[in-house]
Parts: C-alpha cells; structure tokens; sequence
C-alpha cells in the first residue's frame, strides 16, 4: 500500500500516522520528492482501512498495491479450480454448457427442454423456480412448485441442475439443487453470499449489472472465506450507454478473470443480449475467447414463454448453436496457469 | 402500448396475435404506413408482457406509452404524500435532516453524535449497525448490539431512528426502528421489498448504483403493492465512468422524480461524493433544487471511524452546514402538483 | 413516427398541429385510448424535427419508428456493402487485417514492420503521423514526415495504408493515402465527414467512446450523403465503469451493426484493451463473432514505442495471433443478407 | 511516479530500467515488500510515458502522483482566474449568464432574444451559427450569415457574444466573436485547441459527453500551453444509462474543478436535461454549488424553433429563472482559494 502525504505535513500527525503503523507491524519506506513525499508500506495491508487512511488531513492520497482478495486470487493458487458437479466437471477440460428455460412453467415444458438440451449436449440443466422482475405484476415463478418440477426433469435426464435463489429463507429447499445461482442483482447481498459459504454446493455467482471485475471477486471472496470453494464466475453483460443491446456484453472480462483468479468463468449470452438471434455469434465469441462454458436460454415454445421469450432458442436453434461452438472449440484461446 | 410490426406480415399470425388481444379486452387500433403497421393498443395493458409481444415473428418493435407504476405514479395520486414519522413528517413543509455516524461503534458514540445533530437541527439520527461491506474482511457492524445501542440513543435525544437491514432474518430485530433503510445494493432484492410492503413502517428505498429512475420507481411500487405506502426515494449517486468521485450525484433525480410520483425524495450527499468536504456543496445544491430532505454521515472522530470515515462530517462542520443550507431553503424550487 | 398526446388536449392546439402535419405530406391516423390519444404518422417522416414535436404543450412523447439513416441502412441496401482497397477488399469474402505501428517513428521502424507483417499475413498497413494525444506534452506524431515515410513502406511492400486525419487542413496530404482513417474523438466532427464524403476515398470511421451504434450509423450517413460510399465501421471499445480493461470491447457490436447496415465491420482489439496480451483472446472473439477484419498494433520494439507501448505486439506475436485467427475463420459466425 | 514491479524482476532488465530513468534526471527511492519491490520517482516526471513503463516485462503497475496538468492547476496558481470580456468578467464577483438561442436563425429573432435576456439580466449573448447535428439532414445553421446577425445583436444589445466553432477553417470569422465556444464533441479536437491557444479570445471550452474532469483540464491545458490562459470550463451534463434526461448534468464537477483548477466553471442546464420545465430546478442547484455562472437557451418561438426547441425557455420563464437564481446567490457555496 502507497500513502501519498500532503506537502509540508504537519509533523506530528506524521509522526502518530507511522507509530500506529508500525503497532499494525507495518513496515514504512518514505521517498521524499520535490512535491510529495510517499511512504510505501510493507506487511500484511489487507487489514488496514483505505478510508480511514485517506481520511487523515496530512494524506493526500492512498494507492492499494496488492489485490484485496486472496483466497480468488491465482497468485496464492496457480492452477486452474475444476469443481465437481456430480456427473460433470467445470473449470477443466469439458466445456460446460448449462441450458433451459429461463422460468419453470409445468413438468412438462420443464421436461422437454431438458431432453432436448441434454440430446443437443447440454452438460447441465438451468431453469428459474424465484424469478426476480422489475415489476411486481410479473409472473414471479413457481418457486417451491418449480424446484420440485425441476427435480422430476433431473431424474428424468440424468442433467445435473442449476436454480437461482433469491433469498436465504428459500435454502432449505435447495438440498438436491446441484448448483446454487446468485443473480446479478444479489451479487452483493452478502449475508447471503455468507451463508452459501457455509453449505458445501458450487455456487454459480453471476456479475452485477454495474460492478467491477474487483467486486466479483471481492463476492466470490466472501463466499470462499466461509470455506466453500466451489464458485463459478459469471459475465452476463453490464450496464453502459448503448440501447441496441438489453446490456454490453463484456467478454475481456473472460481472460482478464483467468489471469486474476482459478476460478472458472462462464459467459451467458442471452440475457447479456436480450435478443435470441444475438445468442449464437456470442456464444462462438465466448468460445473462442477461453471461457470455461455457456449459459443459454432455451424453450420449447419461446413465443409463449411466461418470462423472457424474446431472448430464448427453441431447441433446434439451441442445438445448432452446439454444434458451432463445437467447431470453434478446438481453435479456442488457452488461458489458465500461463496467462 | 405500440405494436410496430414488421413490412408484410404473414397474415394468419397478425389474425391470431389481434385475436389474442381482443381475449385479453384490448381494443386495437390499426394504423398502415408504407413501411410498417402499427397497432395501438387500447384499454389496461399494464399485465401484458411486453417480452412476449416482442419475440414474435411478425412484430419490429414494442413501445409502453403508460408507466408500468400505479401506486407511486402521481398521475393517480395529485398530491405530494406526507409521512409521519414518530414526532416529524418527511414530504411536507418540514426539510428533513437524517444525521448520524456510518456505523454504530459504542454507545458513548452513538449518543454523543445524537445529540450533537439534534442541536444543530436534525430531525432523525441515522446509524448503521448491520454494514454491506465489499469485503469479508472489513467491519461488518455491531449488528443486533449496534441496534440496541442506536435505540439508547433515540432515547436519549428524542430523535427518531433510520437505520439499514440486511435480510429479512433481521425484520423482527427492527420493532422499534422508526424508518427501515434499503442499502442500494439490495433496492432490488425483492424478497425483502416484498415483506417490507406487509410491514407498516416508513421505508427509506436507496436508489441503486446503476438504477434508472423507473427501476427505482418500480422498487417503490414493490413496497406499495403489498400495502405499504410510506416510501421514502433517495439519490445516492449512481455510477459513471467518472472516477474524481466516488460516485456522481444525480440532482435532476429530485425534479424528475417528483414529477413521475408523489412520493418524498431525499439526497445523500455523503455517499454519493465519499469526500467530506464535498458534503457541504451539494447539500446545498440539493436544497436548492427542491429535495425533501437530506441525509448526512456525521461523526464524532471521523478519522478514527471504523467505516467510510473519509466521508463523515464532525459535529461542528455539519452545524454549519445546516446553517447554510437553511439559508437557502426559503429560495428553493418548489415542485409538487404543479410541476 | 407516433405521437403520444397527453389527456384531454386543447382542440384548437390539436387541430394546428394536424393542419401542418397533413401540409408537409403527413397522412395522420388516430386512435384515442382512455389515458392518451396516439397519432399514428405516416409518410416521410425523416423530415420532421422529433424535438420540435415534443416541445409542443399538448404532446406527451414522440417516438421513432423509422431508423434516421437511410444510406448506411440494410433495409434500403440489402447485401454486403464489398470495398475496393488498392489490390485488396473490405468486407467480402477476404478478412482484413489492418496491422502495423501506433506511431511512425523512422524509416526503419515503419519498413521493419510493414514487412514483418506482410509475411505474418496482414493485408493492410496501418501507422500514425499525426497523433490525438490526451496531453500536450507527449508526442504528437512525425505528422507530414510519417506520412512519407508511411509511402515509402507501402511501396516497399505494396500494402495499402490506413492513416489517421485529425484536422480538415491535413487533407491534401492523404492523395497517396488508401484508406482515411477518422479516430474515436472525431467521430462527429461534422465539417470533416462531409468533406470526406466529397472524397472517393475509403473511409475508416472509429466509434466515439461513448457513441451508440445508431449515432455511428449516423455519422456514416454524413459520409455517405456527400455521394462516398465506402465507410468502414470500426469497433474500438467504449468508455464504461470498468477500470480492469482500459475501454470495453463492445463486440455485441459487429452482429448488430451487421443487421442494421450492409457495411464492412471492423475490430481494433489494441485500443479496447490497453494490454497487449489480452489482444490475442479479443482477437479469436472477434473473428469467431463475424468481423469482417481486424486492426492490430505491432512494434519491432514495444518497449521503446512513442506511443502505446503496452498495446503493442511483436512482429512474433502477431505472427502466431494471425495463425490462431486464420484456425478460427471457417467456424466463424456468418451474418449478411440473412440475418 | 510510482513504479510497482513484479516479484522476483529479472535483474538486468532492472538495472537498465533504473540506469535510463536516472539518465532522465529521476531520482529513484526502492522500497522491498514481500510481494512487491516498489520505486519511487523522484524528479519532473511530467515526460515519463506512463504507457512505456507499464510494458515492461518487470513492471506490474505504474501509478501517477502529480496531476499531468500544470498551467490549470490550482497548486500552480492559487487565486481564481478572472476573464475580462468586453463590459463583464467571468470568474469573480459576477455571476455570468450567457442566454440566447441554441440557433440564430433570423435577425429578428436573435435580435429580439438578446433584448429580452439583456432586461432580464443576462451578461452575455449566446447563438449558434455553425450547428453540430447529429442527423446530416436536420438543419446545420445559419454559418457564416448567423454570425453576421449575432453581432448585429451585439450592437443593439452592447452584450458581448459567445459562439460555437465547428472547425478551425471558420476561425476567421471569429474576429468580432467575444467568447469562442468549443463544443462537447470537440473537446479533443487537438489541432483545434491547439490553433486557440494562439489567438488571445476567451475560450468557453464544453466537457465531452464521457470525459472525466482530468480530460477536461488536459484540454485546458492544450489551449494554456499555447499562451492562451483565458479558459473558461463548462459542465453540460454526462453520458450515463440514465434515459430520463437526455444526459447527467454533474454539478459534482463545480467544487471539484474549483479545486483542482483556478479557472472559473460554468453550467448549462439547458442542454443537460434537454428538458425545458428542469432548467429552472438545475439552475438554482448550479447556482447554489458555486458555478461562476450559467449558459441557458431561450428562444422567443420555443415550439417553432429550428433546432432543440424542447430544451428552450420563453423570455418570460428566462426571466423567473433570473429572479429566483439572483435569490440564491447570496447564499450559495463559496469555494476557491480555500477549498
């Protein structure tokens, strides 16, 4: 950590500032230039308060040097994380591909899409039970109803299952749910982030509408440091100026997460989009980019989807989506260890 | 709501799609261009789902002409609603002043930043006992001792209580809090709007980060929706590519948003600028463009504060700036019925 | 176009407005709904001031139907716009990579690398003479010189150059040049697109950093009205909150802009990024999403570079990106015609 | 100047790194961190391309102390600049209102407009003759014949005008112009800025849609470098996802400019909120943040005007606005020296 005084700092705030850092068993290097004078700080700085350092009168400014993350950080854990999701793996060498209907709508719908998913070579099986909508008029999901449905469609398909919860109180429900999904919108509700840290279930933590890759990993770190390691980072487009497009699609966030964490990182191209014919060339983007799999809308009937038609593939279009990712696959970008 | 569709739709789908409408009592009126038909659609099209209509194949686009908000539009409710809370009111001729430290850290604290902001003219004590923080490893507040501490100091002084939860789990610790607080980050969790809308208490509903003005009216609805009318707006600053602030303050917010509704608006300046001696600038320019009421971080020992100190006011620089910004409240724009 | 009235509008205001609508060959259909009364307008509506309408006292809203450009618009043009460039094309069945120095340093420097990339596959090259620069302090280019030398190079190698103008006064150097490239920042520097629009030269427009794609399309009309057709688009990420990257790769972009115009789409992965190592992955994005080509910085010696050292590849680098992108190419997304 | 170097830095490269910035004239300090060694630069480091350092295989990060901004800043210079213009001044005790239309578009109605706004007590004429368009076919202004009818209005009025230059092939024109206006898509037209640093004219220079307030100083800067130091800065709102104002107006920017600059700043609601009914409430707010002045359209015709109509007011509402505005004065922020 750099603190950047003021010129002329007022002597003995300076001299209080660098006992009470060396109390905290920092060590203090100072460069002192024409018009600022620097002190660099050596030690364990995770613990000191940007803020509360900033604050003081004779500090101009405070520049963090060490990322503020450690347990997503691939500088303390060099290889790639491959998490187990029953049948399948994530983060290693299968390309996952998490497929289905944004909402649960009746056994049978939920049940179709995940034999057409699974035929086309979906690795796992998505389907919303708590939907969050902007409007409390909306259709909100079937909630424990879905989860129930969905569970028929696992047994059916053999496809492990990924379901989104959207408040603590809903976990007990989630005991046979393969994969938890926090939404962009609770990317940081961290007394649940905390909670999920407790149970021992990969968690799918999808990337706020407006947060940095910085606070992603920040979430992903508070799940962690309750000792679940098992997080899987979602990009599913952020929130910018242009309207042609429902959010901008950030896919440097792809090979930017590899460098800075192991953990695996998946892209959704529908709801980063909006709109069903933009899924397929950004789903070949995101191969060819280096992530580690896809989240794709797919429905059976999309023109009579209770939520989000407009962006979701029918079956055949999600199953030729498949097999164009497949061809790019092969020619994909290899982050990982030596990025 | 407009339908556009695309030139030479195929004429059995447009007779399905208008007899669909007609089942759901809309009146469609037809209008043909040269390049395109447009339907305009007719009678409550607030529970159509505006998705659906758009991922059909004949259909270009879809436009809303209503708000999608009834209960916090002030089209149905002329008049500025006014909220009592315990001895004041929020939304009439009192400006409400909310002061108080970040977080709570000690009764000594809590109690003497009580009553330094009640004399210097505040009309509710602000304290944080549950805390979002970025990271797990950052002070997360005194929680429920924090909470009993605040009410020691409402006591104490008189003044009614704000103060932010977290998660529901937390709902019953909040009995004797005058004003629920939603963090910005969770303006859209909406699980807990849900059940704060079953509650009888004044919600104070932060606007988030990267929320239109709509997105946060329809948080709004989500609490009126489940009866609760007692709503309180406040801007906070949203998130731009600005970096010489934390944040940047949208004051337009404040006109804007006491045009679409009639529900009180409060600014807070010490969040949205995360640097104290910005507080004073733009309290005053909050005042003057006509907000309801203020929120500001005071604390008695800002650079020893456990959180945001960087932010935080002492007692005797928010004396003064309650003493210019009374200056400038008989000058104010005034909105309301009229705008 | 559609007007939305507001309740009850006055007659007489009503009627004026309709009288001049129909004296401008506006055909005016009305439907009139409980809240609002919409008129529909049909006919040549690009003539018509949007704003102009909405300032009226009776009028609620105003919206578009029709897009603002015609030239640059798919609908009026319906296949691939295919560019003539020396002995090369844009936007057919070749991909363009645009490939060479961010400044011109020396004879040497921009002869070095015009061949290295020649062998490694480029197919044009690119090189700065007059530079934009943030600070007036640093370099701003050999300016007339570069451009010399720039000419030496291509005769050298025979590949066509792509070199930026910054000022209208700069013009009747470029008689030499291949294709005139107007950077992020000039992007609606009018005067200057309507005199190349009087050029018949190939015109490389860069998307303002906070440019929508429509306003893009709009500045390429600008082009194109003053009789020049050849416009190719170029991606060069935006400006949003995310600090990680130094602009965002909006590559959303090339299947939207591929929809809306039939003109060649371009991606500069080196500006977007700031980093040199994240240009391979943005790189194999782009040409798996449908690009019709790339712009790519190479330096014989980054490290030495004047400018943009850090987004600078090798002559080797870019090699073995030309080898990953050439494996991508026939898996590529195709849009066109059919999208 | 900060540089942070990777762990364990290959020491030749090291040693050719410190041996070249001592040959700078740099004074390095090293600080040995567990994970980081650290140099300080010491020395004008104001040449140092921050970019080339950032390359270098042994460097991890490169951080700025000093501003790269000198004749604007305020640590240079700290008393506020004052700009005479004509009978008035920009900067000090006055408070600027420049008022006119967004147009000039005949002699009657610039003529007209000036009068008004002179007895309403504007200081200064604005009009546009050379109008930035989105769309090549919406009117582009009057050009050279507006600014022969603008000073016709000068003459009347004795206001001194502010007006928009568009290229710097119109400089010539300019001769009788009191303030050159340099508008927001032209805030990086380097050869632009550059050429009015050589002319001694007060120069009102427009923050870009998406630049930050170090852009707008840097720009500042291209212009004082050339001699000229009468700049004036203006804040006219920010590109944000916002849709409800045309953009965000940032009056954070007031204080915060005044602080890091001398120069005075002004603000234009007008074109911020594009909304003509929220020029009043912004102005106030402007006002009461300690903008030096403010830059309002209003229009004789407003509902008939040639371009932005929506966003002008009437003589009459002007006149309100002035009143309430002169109401707030006394009482506004008072930054400068001090701050």
């Amino acid at each position: 950590m750099i603190v950047i005084l003021k010129q002329n700092p007022e002597e003995k705030q300076l001299g209080n500032l660098m006992a009470w850092l060396e109390s905290q068993n920092i060590t203090i290097h100072t460069s002192t230039g024409e018009m600022h004078t620097i002190l660099g700080l050596v030690g364990d700085t995770s613990h000191l308060d940007i803020d509360l350092l900033r604050a003081l009168d004779i500090v101009e400014d405070v520049k963090r040097v060490q990322e503020p993350y450690k347990n997503a950080n691939r500088k303390f854990h060099e290889d790639d994380t491959v998490i187990s999701v029953s049948n399948t793996t994530i983060g290693g060498d299968i390309f996952s591909v998490i497929a289905g209907p944004c909402s649960i709508e009746s056994e049978e719908q939920i049940c179709q899409v995940a034999q057409a998913v699974k035929d086309a070579g979906a690795t796992m099986l998505r389907g919303g039970a708590f939907k969050p909508r902007t409007s409390p008029y909306a259709f909100q999901g079937l909630r424990g109803e879905g989860l129930n449905l969905l569970l028929k469609a696992k047994k059916l398909t053999g496809l492990p299952v990924v379901t989104e919860i959207m408040d603590l109180s809903q976990l007990n429900l989630f005991d046979e749910v393969d994969v938890i999904q926090v939404g962009a919108r609770n990317m940081q509700n961290f007394e649940l982030l905390k909670e999920l840290g407790r149970t021992g279930k990969p968690i799918l933590l999808k990337r706020g509408l407006a947060s940095t890759l910085q606070e992603l990993l920040m979430s992903a770190e508070y799940i962690m440091a309750g000792g679940n390691e098992k997080v899987i980072l979602c990009e599913r487009g952020i929130r910018t100026f242009e309207t042609a497009t429902r959010n901008t699609l950030d896919l440097s966030a792809v090979p930017m997460l590899k460098k800075l964490s192991h953990l695996p990182v998946v892209i959704d191209p529908s709801h980063a989009t909006g709109i069903s014919w933009m899924v397929k060339p950004m789903a070949l983007a995101a191969a060819a980019v280096g992530a580690d799999g896809l989240m794709i809308e797919v429905h059976n009937d999309p023109k009579h989807a209770l939520c989000d038609g407009a962006q979701s593939l029918t079956p055949e279009a999600f199953a030729d989506v498949m097999q164009s990712v497949n061809a790019i696959l092969p020619h994909a970008y290899k982050a990982g260890k030596g990025v």
